[in-house]
């Protein structure tokens, strides 16, 4: 176990030590130095690899009440604890927390800053040990098994041989996926939300949008831009504003915006943000370069491009959890357009035709991709209803 | 009359002399200068307005057989005739010509660059000829009245006073119900295609998103790139590459695309297109960088988000077409998520409960907002039995 710096900010990751904390009553969470080397899809290996997690609850005598949490794109191991840079609440701590559907007085939680991430796990932004400056593009393309894969060795190293659960949304569910795949003996159950078995079309021209415009930025500096001392934050908001608009729904922006003009009466006729809309927009571009990186942004977008279960298996979804003993749990909401229930259904489809346990449970709201991280009284029903049964066969209290 | 350039291209605008065209066989259409000054809405006034405009078969002696033309954001006068810097066809060649739906054998079509466009009609990239210099953000924010006003005076200077049709798709759709709502005596009746009477949050998002992205690139200069001698291309092109995805549906892009690879096997595991549709996108990016000005896409894109019909009649849609004596036809297509079927239906119950004469047609199709510009044999039936229908009884033979 050694420190791991958050880039950009100089926060210092360490066991239960907040030295150098934006927000010091955080708790920073835990680094693991993995031992082995990780070796990735592409077939480049990184030594002396970090990932940066929390962890929540107790692990119990026997080890059997771990439940693993796969964060989203933009996400971070941070789900149920207040964030060190921005001081906001963990971005799931609807969901997990003591007396929460994921019940931290009962179950341990785990969740990993994702490899590629800037949270502290080894990314794009730490030192190549190699020429001993920053990775920037010299950083290899990581695939979402190459997370999966970490994690297993993170799990490794604290001693867990099987979890009770690998939960996850979006990027997230994708792991998940990956992990019910992978490593079938080691899930005892898997919930997948709002989330695909393979990146769409549409999905991956957003994408590729956003890192266009990333890389359009002369800040960007091919990826150099730490050495340079300088941030391609115009290129990342956005790419961030792009996506935002992805992850809501039409409906909803009517709702809650609609045409509505922001502290205005009357339109300006000049090129400000005179729409509420628009206001929204560069506050979520603003605030997410001030706790996000670039290339961090490429290279897990990348990695969602990337997945897609099926072809690992010549393209029959179904091969992908042949034999599976894992209890799977499929949520969607119908006004998802990014991961559309469509999508869902079709893992579904394929687990049914592998003969796997699975429930798939379409919510209804319009809300769009986002409901996943909101107040969605169904989804939390599910998740805990789901978690007790789950529990209930491992014998847990 | 005067000539006019067209910006970037050093192409002149002038009637039927084609000097110094990119494609010299193409007839680069006409230009006319108002003699009146255009007021604004935003209350500035444009002395000395330029309109270039393409016309299309001959008016008769009665002028009762013209039929006006609106351009969508990025169309031009060229819908039905070669484009004089691309060299392509006219953007609705499909549509417009002799024994098409809109047959210039009996039609006189008439169709303008709007103005704040880049197509010769004035600009921001036109000199401004107070400073001499070129517009720029000079350039007063126009709307889509003040493109339907200037569309008015051209018909004035050519000597017509009632349209037998005006007709138009997204963009050219709001124009169209703008001309019906402003000039309602001189329109007999009028074709809107996949549009709406108001932009949408999420679509004032998308267009933000392009603008910010145009913003962003160094070389938009605060809008003076022209003097500069530079031009935001890379910004542009991330704009554009947004706003393409928007034009399609996932279906299509799914059945288009899907995950295939571009001339390789396997991943590069790097950040260059790996995917056909990242191809797709770069070189739709690309390509209208070369035909298209940066300012004239925030200033158009600005226009419609303003755009909101039933805004001016205190939010009641139908008092927009109150004692309308035009004929209408409205026609959307099931898979456009820009401008849904129920924005034009939207449309549809205004006119009714205007008690104006409407027929709406739902096309099903895959292709999205871009179904308007494509072969869809059931929006040329219905165009083409629409003006048979309003020809007759305006006693066209």
């Amino acid at each position: 176990m050694a420190d791991a710096t958050i880039p950009h900010t100089g926060l210092i990751l360490r066991p239960n030590f907040s030295r150098g904390l934006a927000a010091p009553e955080a708790d920073p969470g835990q680094i693991c130095r993995l031992a082995q080397p990780l070796a990735l899809d592409c077939g480049r290996v990184l030594e002396g690899c970090t990932i940066a997690y929390k962890t929540y609850g107790t692990l119990n005598a026997q080890a059997s009440n771990a439940v693993l949490i796969c964060h989203a794109l933009t996400g971070d191991q941070f789900c149920a604890s207040q964030h060190p840079v921005t001081g906001r609440p963990g971005w799931w701590e609807l969901l997990i927390g003591p007396g929460k559907p994921v019940d931290t007085s009962r179950f341990f939680v785990i969740c990993a800053n994702v490899i590629g991430g800037c949270m502290g796990s080894t990314g794009p932004s730490d030192c190549d040990p190699v020429t001993g400056r920053t990775y920037g593009l010299a950083f290899p393309l990581i695939t979402i098994r190459d997370m999966v894969r970490a994690q297993a060795l993170l799990l490794d190293a604290l001693g867990i041989d099987k979890v009770l659960c690998v939960l996850g949304g979006s990027m997230g569910g994708m792991q998940v996926l990956q992990w019910a795949s992978s490593y079938p003996q080691r899930v005892l159950s898997a919930i997948a939300i709002a989330t695909a078995a393979r990146h769409s079309a549409q999905n991956i021209a957003f994408h590729e949008v956003g890192r266009q415009a990333i890389m359009a930025d002369p800040d960007w500096r091919d990826g150099a831009y730490e050495d340079a001392g300088v941030r391609p934050a115009k290129g990342l908001a956005v790419a961030r504003m792009a996506a935002h608009i992805t992850y809501l729904s039409e409906t909803a922006l009517q709702r809650k915006f609609g045409r509505s003009l922001q502290n205005r009466e009357e339109f300006s006729f000049a090129f400000r943000p005179d729409f509420q809309i628009e206001s929204y927009l560069h506050h979520q571009g603003q605030s997410f370069v001030e706790r996000f990186d670039a290339n961090s942004y490429l290279y897990i977008t990348r990695a969602m491009d990337y997945f897609d279960l099926a072809a690992d298996h010549d393209g029959a979804l179904a091969e992908a959890f042949r034999g599976s003993k894992t209890r799977f749990c499929l949520i969607a909401f119908s006004s998802d357009w990014l991961f559309p229930p469509a999508e869902n259904k079709r893992i579904a489809h394929a687990l049914n035709a592998a003969a796997a346990n699975v429930s798939y449970v379409e919510i209804e709201t319009d809300r769009g991709h986002d409901a996943f991280l909101l107040d969605e009284p169904e989804m939390f029903s599910t998740v805990r209803g789901f978690l007790n049964a789950v529990g209930a066969r491992r014998g847990l209290s």
